[in-house]
């Protein structure tokens, strides 16, 4: 029996915010899978904000997407055919080849999950590569130590809640910026010290300085934008800052907006220091060891937003740059 | 016998690029120092660009320069009469009382200046503040590592002449950013690999990346704006920025141009660290050791750019944000 799947595909190349124009759907018939091979149904795929890098030309940190070739991401599928020894059907499995239904791969191109009792879905976010993002930046990058005033960014985001999670439950102040009520709500709830609403507040690094008079110590930014230039204006002498990503500036047509006050770097001794979460992969083991614990303990809660079908993963790509997610955004594709 | 001081002050805090009207030349009567004080003649003072920080109003790493007080900044003076066991006639001291031509002080707020047998003023320059500024900015924040390439702007002033050559006679590959075709000959012949006129080429990113076509490792700051852009689109992965300076944003009325390109940061994994030399004083021994070797074995050269008089101070000053120095920039005051 022939697996049809769907599969997007990258029709062209956006300019500014991408558009449904950008993506094509398309069905492939996948044939029986090769000795060796295993055959995989998608559970879930995620999108994430890196993707709109790699929807460019030209070459950055990941080679490009192709036009005319599907798209990839991170994805939990389930083996439906296995014709390699160290995989049987049914299995869980994690891979790279999202934004699909199913695939054929060789069996050492996917991974067998262990769930550590999560819903399979928490490994594209909380105790996947966001989570690991969130706890390599704050703990290697940023280096947080004792007594630090932490400063989040896209706090209620996939990253920033589990960002603002670890430092609360290591006994720091901290300050979450995200847009809307919900969010707020949200951040609230998990103990975040001081929300503010930047969608609301007139002047953000005005809000940012109300909220840590003495100044931030770290901060980890995920935006870019007007929230740099707040955390340059409110950072303490020595203050770190941990680059993930600058969602803000994804979609500029040009080199995007400039950063002003960037001067603050030499007069406080700043360390501004981006990363990407593959060079910090040695950290996998300890951290899903310490996430486990603390999800035991009932010290890091999360929250998901479910768009449903491979024909929604575009419109779920751009809630993300209209800030429409809470926490992880998931496409469940079965 | 009075001594009659002639001291500058501020008079008034610029709007943008500061004019002579914010300063007042003014005579003062020195008394017979106190027991314990020393009265100093000083021969030369230095202008620096960080000083045009101090003339704004609001403090910055150092506080304000006051309305109405004589400026402050190194100085290399003679002692004329000394009430302190310490000191005697004659001696040379360095102080920070720069911008008068005398003064009396304890005998504690000098420091008596061991020339090495370097010439006095090169204590304002190659072996003082600007010297040791180049030596921890390459050395220890850039942490710089064998098989770098170095890209150094406003390479032939004070700070960047020190940061090529410690960088070449470590056996660096060094691309020194300059203006005019006088600098850009003395950096030819410190040893320079690839000297860029900004001034004269139409894209200083691309002509950057032409002279580092594999890309950069370290950069040294001292410019800011578009240097730091051609920067940051040069870099190779981990590159490690040392920030000392940003001369083209003193004089901004706002915020300053805004920085494009930061992206690059995450995408690349860049460190940008800031720095300020008096954070790094306990280098001071072993930089001194080691420039008097090496200006003994001939591997630093250097220039300075004198003007004569306290009355010449401000235009010295003004001059270095023109980018009309070569070397350091001083004022002879006897």
């Amino acid at each position: 029996m022939t697996f049809i799947s769907r599969e997007l595909r990258l029709k062209s190349q956006p300019t500014g915010m991408p558009t449904a124009d950008n993506f094509e759907l398309v069905s492939v018939g996948l044939p029986d899978p090769a000795p060796g091979e295993v055959q995989v149904r998608n559970l879930w795929m995620t999108v994430d904000p890196y993707m709109r890098v790699r929807m460019n030309e030209a070459r950055s940190y990941m080679p490009p997407f192709q036009i005319g070739e599907a798209m990839q991401g991170g994805a939990i599928g389930e083996v439906v055919v296995s014709n390699a020894p160290n995989l049987k059907a049914g299995d869980l499995v994690t891979s790279f080849l999202g934004w699909r239904e199913g695939f054929n791969a060789p069996a050492d191109g996917v991974a067998k999950l262990d769930t550590h009792g999560l819903p399979p879905q928490a490994f594209l976010g909380v105790a996947g590569m966001p989570g690991l993002t969130a706890y390599a930046g704050l703990l290697r990058v940023a280096a947080l130590k004792p007594g630090d005033v932490v400063f989040v960014s896209a706090a209620a985001g996939a990253v920033g809640q589990v960002v603002c999670q670890i430092a609360k439950l290591k006994g720091h102040t901290v300050i979450g910026s995200a847009g809307g009520a919900e969010k707020v709500a949200f951040l609230k709830e998990i103990g975040v010290d001081h929300v503010i609403d930047y969608k609301a507040v007139p002047n953000l690094a005005e809000a940012l300085i109300a909220a840590a008079p003495d100044g931030i110590d770290v901060y980890f930014e995920n935006v870019g934008g007007e929230h740099l230039e707040a955390a340059l204006a409110a950072a303490k002498p020595f203050a770190r800052f941990a680059l993930c990503g600058m969602i803000s500036q994804y979609n500029a047509i040009d080199a995007g907006a400039g950063t002003r006050g960037l001067i603050q770097v030499v007069a406080k001794s700043l360390r501004l220091e981006g990363f990407l979460v593959r060079h910090h992969a040695d950290l996998q083991p300890v951290f899903i060891k310490e996430l486990s614990d603390w999800v035991g303990e009932g010290k890091i809660k999360w929250r998901e937003t479910v768009e449903y079908g491979i024909e929604s993963a575009p419109s779920a790509f751009f809630k993300l740059f209209k800030g429409e997610n809470l926490g992880k955004m998931l496409v469940k594709l079965t």
